[in-house]
């Protein structure tokens, strides 16, 4: 694509962003917030209008007796899915343009499944949506989100390291061909952060870390609006700081990362050895008795439950990731940090933690213009958020 | 400012940008660079050539054989001053606006200074070069940086925690008044990481991060090819991430921060106190046994004369640093990490350090792709970057 054509894109999506975000917003307005032509904003906004994408929502007479048009977001116009790949879960949502979530669908991922079963799972998920009633044939784009690196511009999901085997799989050939729909892949924390910037707490907000907590940790950035990638999109990497030089191996090869301590993995990985160790009846109680078959949400559980064993291990988490969180503010300076993933909504242990560390940890001057806030979409947040970035990319282009 | 206004000085900015990297363009490259309108870009190029600013350096005859200009930055057109305000020195330069230094200035800054001799000793070295004859009265500019945090718009420097009583600085109103010309403020890693954007290892890479290591450390940090701010203007504060936290009280209140190991401060109170202990003849001997006289640079020094005491320190300082850069690379993923402030230049036993350091703890997958390299700028790259923000800001608005 020639940079050109990227960046008369761009504008497109820009004025979809903003009325987004004000809800209502007339033309003037948009090319006042954009310093454009005035020209130039009303020939893209004619052409979203044909497009069924904004919709006339309403009229403002202005002082002077001028009637304007107010536009906005025509949520039904523009149907996507959104797949959200973890390592312990497929998840699907059929979601509008204004991020309305129409039907949903969930695969439980067990841990050593083929990369091939994955794929079937991820695509008949993607099929059952496709072919809901909700669905008809307006669906425009899908997205796919998964944890790790990817190959910018190709879809190819490069390595998630937390699912075995899983490397150079070419997603958007794979989903394009079999539904013949556009397809946009991205990495799921920075999918979670958009989903934020648009329907959560990260409306309005120019500067903001999004904290995706689960099975594995990843940080989804906004500076000046706009997701920061990275060379070749690899941004984000906060389970792969270093918190302990000397701490344990990681997947990744390295010593010491914040996945090791405080990932979901980690938390399964160390209540299994506490279960085994006879340090948490309540645990083995909770299992079966089975160790292995612990996860992290059981410790959260337990920790709520007052399981002392638990407690701790959910603490030491909190801290590390408290301590991981503000050191990337110290070199971001957000005015909004946002805690995710499925971790963060198993009871308050976790997120008071990693309060109280951010704020011991992170600089005075960064640590009161950086407010934490939990994160209220959910599960689906990834799913959703990747779901709206597959429409926008479309509709800037069409 | 209004919103309309800044962004019509962002496309000036860019154009001169564009051309500064390409060395000479056309009015057709700008416009598809940018994918801007062909009337706009000749607008705003017709702008920049009737001030000076852009000269026309020669023709190019397209194959359709159109002769077409090309254009270039009209160095001695614009001058300006930087002023770079450090714990140990205020160093000023006169810069042309392709960042030839003309002149430069230099006061040792004593610790403990009261702000109003600082002040004086800058002020001095700005009257010096203005009344330069090379400065003639070309000068449009004058870019003050400061290290830690300013408030943006005012030109106040909030906080300098290495410079004693140094609090609310009202910068570029003293500057503005003194000397009639437009003041830009800004924190000196930033200013750094321009100069390396525009005159060294920086120039046409988009995502990379610049260390600025000396009394105290910084980062500045671009991002798809702009400088990142963060929220009112904080980004940058690496010398505050906690490398260790149960390590020393650090100067801002935490503790264990990378300033309290690794910063020129921090290795010249180690050595202090090891002279002290009998630790290191050399050093004893480099400081004629004046222990509290003793500076990093000469800690460096001994540890490429194979001092052993300072090979310890220079290499535990090297090991948090390089750590502290591997964990902002990890979330920034940069495709380039260089290596500056007073204290690389003083042997390699540091930056060694510093790489091993780096790779051991960076992420693969993102190390391969951040190459590191040491500043070649020396010690005015804070005064030349900050001189060439001001007269971009200027000529932006001109």
């Amino acid at each position: 694509m020639k940079r050109r054509s990227i960046l008369k894109k761009a504008k497109r999506v820009r004025i979809l962003d903003l009325v987004r975000e004000m809800g209502e917003s007339s033309r003037g307005e948009i090319a006042r917030e954009f310093s454009l032509d005035k020209k130039a904003v009303s020939l893209a906004v004619d052409g979203l209008l044909e497009e069924g994408i904004l919709a006339v929502s309403g009229y403002r007479t202005s002082r002077a007796g001028r009637r304007r048009e107010l536009l906005s977001i025509n949520g039904r116009h523009g149907i996507s899915i959104g797949i959200d790949l973890g390592a312990t879960h497929v998840i699907g949502v059929l979601s509008d343009l204004a991020g309305v979530v129409l039907e949903r669908a969930f695969f439980e991922v067990r841990p050593g499944l083929p990369m091939e079963i994955i794929l079937e799972q991820m695509k008949t998920i993607a099929a059952r949506l496709l072919s809901s009633g909700r669905a008809a044939s307006r669906v425009r784009a899908v997205g796919v989100c998964v944890p790790g690196f990817i190959k910018p511009g190709e879809g190819i999901s490069l390595i998630a390291e937390n699912i075995a085997g899983w490397r150079d799989v070419r997603i958007r050939e794979l989903f394009e061909t079999e539904f013949r729909e556009p397809v946009y892949v991205d990495d799921s924390s920075r999918a979670f952060a958009a989903a934020e910037r648009w329907l959560g707490h990260g409306r309005g907000q120019k500067d903001f870390i999004a904290l995706d907590l689960g099975y594995g940790i990843g940080l989804g950035i906004f500076s000046a609006g706009a997701p920061l990638m990275g060379a070749d999109w690899r941004s984000g990497e906060i389970g792969h700081t270093v918190v302990n030089p000397d701490g344990m191996p990681c997947a990744c090869g390295n010593r010491g990362c914040l996945e090791t301590v405080a990932s979901g993995k980690a938390i399964a990985r160390q209540a299994a050895e506490g279960i085994r160790a006879g340090k948490s009846p309540l645990l083995r109680d909770l299992t079966h008795g089975d160790a292995d078959a612990v996860t992290a949400q059981d410790v959260a559980m337990a920790a709520t439950m007052a399981d002392a064993f638990s407690i701790e291990v959910i603490r030491a988490a909190g801290v590390a990731v408290g301590l991981a969180l503000a050191n990337a503010a110290n070199i971001l300076a957000p005015s909004l940090v946002v805690l995710g993933g499925g971790l963060v909504s198993a009871g308050s242990t976790l997120t008071d933690t990693i309060k109280e560390a951010f704020h011991r940890n992170c600089m005075p001057g960064i640590r009161e213009q950086a407010r934490i806030a939990v994160s209220a979409l959910g599960a689906d947040a990834s799913a959703r958020g990747i779901a709206l970035q597959a429409l926008e990319i479309v509709f800037a282009g069409a």
